[in-house]
């Protein structure tokens, strides 16, 4: 372990073991920590600040709120040769994902493709963890989830949708999938979040304040509304999102979410839905064909001097595997401190 | 019949037996010409002249090319209890649409989600009448395609996508549904061929000439390349249909379909792929409920005035349905000219 006075250089063992040991204390049960802290600690290992283990603070925060049930055990409802619902019992999501990913992988290897819905998770992870998992089987997936209320409708000026993330991985044979994960608002909250926290501007074309007009003060982004990205396309996507992650599952939407919370600022309790496509199925005899035909497509990509997403994540991963991740010594103090 | 020097008003019925005998003089099957003359009626009605009957013009120079095959009648592969693949045997798409969009809704009825690839087709249509045919059986449905490479992608300057669509319709009871058909592109390609048959500039976002700079000239815009909305997120977007209605159901990139029309300009051969969700099924017991939710969210979209996606589109329908539609004279004489 390397010191100095700013940051500490930890491994990723070291950072689970935080990680667990500040839920476990907390009072979520070993099954979840370990889910969780698995999350965490793959979004510092990929430099993903946003949803790293400063989330643990909101996570505490959370446990601490009385809502979620550090004990919950989720619960499986097996619908059909493509369905299944788990129910994680307003638990946190990465142990109901752990519980149901599994069987969703073995029906899209049966049925060509199969959903997932997760009920009554509280989420406060980033969805690219799981669509990897997936494709790490050799199995396609596109995740989306709701959030809580504060992305305006595009012509409109209250927040009504969350920043209702999309993700979706493609298997590659030999190395990291095809992997995106982005929110449908302009940014992640996380990151208006992030600026607040550093006391920086954000740039104006991220949100409106509360009398809809653009601003620059993170302040004021997240009590007015943000914008989703590219206009009426993104806040179309954004609906969708809502529809198919929400009233389709029987859980909530974002406004209902928010309201859920009554206000005490813990993580978004609401439901998910993960489609799974398995290319084998699909393709039958054409899959190999099929395997080299996706390939074509991310050559062309980076044959032009363009990048296919998440590569710079992959970059950082390595770096982490091989050097550990560093965190602020303010973050790392703030952590041990939440060790009870 | 109405008439003036410029235009010409047609009822629905009228314009669609000219737009069927446009299709069956030039070569193309009864049961062909009657599923595509539907959908550029459904598009005129709609007033989406860029998906409306001028691509009739389109159709029968395709049809003139010698690669579509107009006779051909689409095949079955019942894969799955969720998974049904149609080959349209190089037709156009609409009629393997219809053959397959029945069989679809019946296995997402069972199933709660299911799947319908359809391959070897010759796409010249939107994708919203496939998509709100499905909601009008209850049941959502996205929908997505490659096209022809116009499109580079975030970061790149050659083009590699196709305008690849997305489209969704989600049912409503006792109303129209809740749809949106967007190009990932920045426009649909229909859209500059419109400005350029106006002899008009572009707005200097939507595309690249062939140096890679901005152009404001429909023709150096479809020599170059055009631009995905909303940057990275929807390049990303955009692969994602490329991989999912392509190497997935063992059908081409937009690049293979380029290579493939070899230069002719025909519309482009490519498959597509049709996810339907049943929310009777993922809903069980509170699908009454979940009705009330999703119009609680357009409650709140309406509600602080923004539009629902399709709303432009679903008033030019009325209007239609009861005045009838027109079109230019040109366009009129054209059409008939192409009756042989």
């Amino acid at each position: 372990m390397q010191e100095n006075i700013q940051e500490i250089v930890l491994s990723l063992d070291e950072l689970h073991k935080l990680s667990f040991n500040v839920l476990v204390t907390n009072g979520l049960s070993v099954r979840q920590s370990n889910a969780m802290a698995k999350v965490f600690v793959a979004g510092q290992r990929d430099n993903c600040h946003s949803h790293g283990v400063w989330r643990l603070i909101g996570c505490v925060k959370t446990l601490r709120m009385g809502k979620l049930r550090g004990d919950a055990e989720p619960t499986i409802d097996d619908i059909s040769p493509s369905l299944i619902k788990i129910d994680a019992c307003f638990g946190f999501s990465a142990l109901a994902f752990e519980v149901g990913s599994q069987i969703l992988i073995e029906k899209a290897k049966k049925s060509g493709i199969a959903a997932l819905a997760i009920n009554n998770c509280f989420h406060f992870s980033a969805l690219w963890p799981e669509v990897e998992a997936i494709a790490a089987e050799g199995v396609a997936a596109l995740a989306m989830a709701p959030t809580h209320s504060c992305v305006a409708p595009a012509g409109g000026n209250k927040p009504l949708f969350g920043t209702n993330p999309i993700a979706f991985a493609w298997p590659r044979p030999g190395t990291l999938p095809f992997v995106f994960d982005m929110a449908t608002s302009a940014v992640a909250r996380g990151e208006i979040e992030l600026y607040k926290r550093a006391g920086k501007k954000i740039p104006s074309d991220w949100a409106i304040d509360e009398n809809g007009q653009a601003t620059d003060d993170p302040d004021r982004a997240l009590s007015g509304a943000m914008l989703t990205f590219g206009g009426y396309k993104g806040s179309a996507l954004s609906a969708m999102v809502e529809l198919l992650a929400g009233p389709l599952i029987s859980d909530m939407l974002s406004s209902e979410s928010l309201a859920f919370d009554e206000g005490v600022g813990a993580a978004p309790c609401h439901g998910e839905l993960i489609v799974a496509f398995d290319p084998t199925v699909f393709g039958g005899e054409s899959s190999k064909n099929n395997v080299q035909r996706a390939e074509a497509l991310f050559d062309g990509i980076t044959g032009q001097g363009a990048r296919l997403p998440s590569q710079r994540r992959f970059a950082a991963r390595q770096r982490s595997l091989e050097h550990g991740v560093s965190i602020s010594m303010d973050l790392y103090d703030e952590l041990l401190g939440l060790i009870i």
